[in-house]
């Protein structure tokens, strides 16, 4: 007999798959071009030159006994050394190999960090708006995910709502910045003040509360800004990466928990995302894609088009009329849906009347952003050129004189 | 605060890992040509020429934005129509690409099987000998491994221990055929019986009990013999296999899932795994892997040297008087210890003695068969030619007139 809860799971699609299966079929009717499709967080530009070189070079170069075998179970000690130099110059951290535990992305990271600082049943605290996703992967590890509304005003915390949802049941908070879907960054005052309330909770609680910092869009950040390092500011941090979508390689499945080496545990911590990784299947990612990447750390992908298409898309929703906060990295950007006859948002009806005119926006209800959409620009700039004429006719149409 | 479970399992350390160290470490000291290291089910010959050059043929002409681009969440399906065509042709399936679910690896695949099929709490039953790692993996999924002892006369199954182990509780059966440790397949007759017990069993108890088969050793077999496919013989399979060992590749972490289409739920199992997989974060293998490893499905390493190194100790152990069961695959064996002064057979001393004279052999008893031990002969001939004098004079030195 099959697992009830798993086959009960097969119900719920994800509207964001749906949607975009929606525009792939749609595109095949009516041609690729005639249908912007803004559903899906997929890159849009290819992996950088030097990455192919990487896989070409090894390949030829390196005895394939050593170079396809067995890495040990807690990740290839040059690579580790390569990521936590990186992570120590860029970020003035003082990380060693033991304290770097490759997987395949983030969502295998998730998988560890939660599961080594919770026990069944306890709490992970996420901020709206916030990845979807993030609920299977908490709930799946046996901890259970606790939403903290959005601050709506700038996507900041609420940190009146936080102070008042941290118990004894609280193993760890979550932040993501970049943001998605929002594409704000957690500001270093939020992070200050995350900080100093985590510690006084950790000290009125008796334990410490764990950081978990999930920033796969860490390199995509606009107008020359830097985005606070979440690790540099509380020490027991556990930061999750993914190589996906600076590299534009999220096929490739090459991602890191980074130990923060002033964390409780801080030198055995790698071990357990060891022992964790028998139970979950080991997540270890290729040895080839770790040892290619571990070359082109200081690379990424000409992330320049996402700010383009970012600068296009916000300057069209404000000229609109819409509620919308400028993102200051990944390639999301998340409006308010404009306000139907009675005034209020609703993204759904919003949503639907956009496909209409075969412009695929996404309802961020999903995201803990009711009223809201998601918009992934991570398409070529004349997609969104061509998206804004159409954009401004279905506003017209559908909203004019509401 | 950290989870206590996997802190407590940091003492654990496995005894493989500890006598592969010791033997490195003494390696260093006496040099490697005086360190005879049978600890490790490394593979010893490199990958296939087709393979790496399937890589970079793969790297070079594909566009970077489709090949290192998200594979869809259940595989990509070029990968899985080859595996499920290749599957069929050499053992009369009748797979589609439905049936594939791509994984990093055995581990991985036991990961989603286990969980696909069992509720927690219910029991998979395995047989001894088995892979020590099972437990791990099995356990850390929510159900419980019960193991059945082994039958010693021949390493096949004992139906009567079976029989009394099914229970409500039981999910799932795992078969491990060619068997690490023993190197012994599972005969046509042995898997004729099993089915039909599982059949009876699931008939009586109101629910099918499912086979759970890993297999990655199936490629790696003796005398020109053919291992019989388990799934061939009972429709509730799920086969799990991993191109490590046959292709020489375990870094890169790939494998697969098969359902059989006679299975119940076949057609949304693998949808299951795809479910499970956001949970336990995502075993999906690189993309370029998967095509590289899809373009070479019918090569294998060279995998000779394994029977020559096989025919050369059994030769000796036979020789040499030990009671051993001679292996129809992998790259293990596994005698029985001489017998002590007092008559017995004990698997520590024998190892502790052993690797007095630099022989690295393992102790069995974690592999569920007390007073045996293994050995892990994936190592160039010459090692095992050079070995087998040293055999020889530590038999006579140690056990000579016992």
């Amino acid at each position: 007999m099959v697992n009830r809860q798993y086959l009960e799971m097969l119900g719920h699609k994800s509207v964001i798959r749906e949607l975009s299966e929606y525009a792939t079929a749609r595109a095949k009717e009516i041609g690729a071009e005639n249908i912007y499709d803004f559903s899906l967080g997929n890159p849009s530009v290819p992996a950088p030159e030097a990455f192919k070189e990487a896989l070409i070079r090894i390949t030829k170069e390196t005895d394939p006994l050593q170079l396809h075998g067995y890495s040990p179970t807690v990740g290839n000690p040059v690579v580790k050394k390569r990521i936590a130099d990186s992570l120590n110059r860029r970020f003035q951290m003082d990380y060693g190999p033991q304290h770097i535990f490759p997987v395949s992305g983030a969502t295998g990271a998730i998988a560890h960090a939660v599961r080594a600082v919770s026990e069944p049943g306890e709490e992970v605290i996420v901020f709206a708006p916030f990845f979807p996703e993030y609920i299977p992967y908490i709930n799946g590890t046996g901890a259970q995910i606790r939403i903290i509304p959005a601050s709506f005003e700038d996507f900041q915390i609420r940190f009146d709502l936080l102070e008042e949802a941290i118990s004894e049941k609280t193993a760890a908070v979550l932040v993501n910045s970049p943001n998605n879907p929002s594409g704000v960054v957690c500001s270093e005052k939020t992070l200050e003040r995350l900080a100093a309330l985590l510690r006084k909770k950790s000290a009125e609680l008796g334990r410490n509360i764990f950081l978990i910092s999930d920033e796969p869009y860490r390199e995509i950040v606009f107008d020359h800004k830097t985005v606070p390092y979440p690790a540099s500011f509380y020490e027991h941090t556990l930061t999750c990466y993914s190589f996906s979508k600076a590299l534009s390689i999220p096929g490739e499945r090459f991602g890191y928990v980074a130990v923060n080496p002033q964390a409780e545990h801080a030198e055995d911590l790698v071990a357990m995302f060891g022992q964790i990784s028998r139970g979950i299947g080991h997540n270890c990612p290729s040895s080839l894609i770790q040892l290619a990447v571990s070359e082109t750390l200081e690379e990424t992908a000409d992330l320049s088009v996402y700010e383009t298409n970012m600068n296009l898309l916000y300057d069209c929703f404000k000229e609109l009329g819409f509620e919308v906060i400028r993102p200051d990295g990944t390639f999301y950007i998340m409006p308010k849906a404009l306000p139907e006859a009675d005034g209020l948002s609703d993204s759904i009806a919003f949503c639907r009347k956009a496909l209409q005119h075969d412009l695929v926006f996404v309802p961020a209800d999903g995201f803990g952003a009711p009223g809201y959409f998601r918009v992934a620009y991570c398409v070529e700039t004349q997609v969104v050129e061509r998206a804004i004429p159409v954009l401004r006719r279905f506003v017209e149409e559908e909203y004019k004189g509401v």
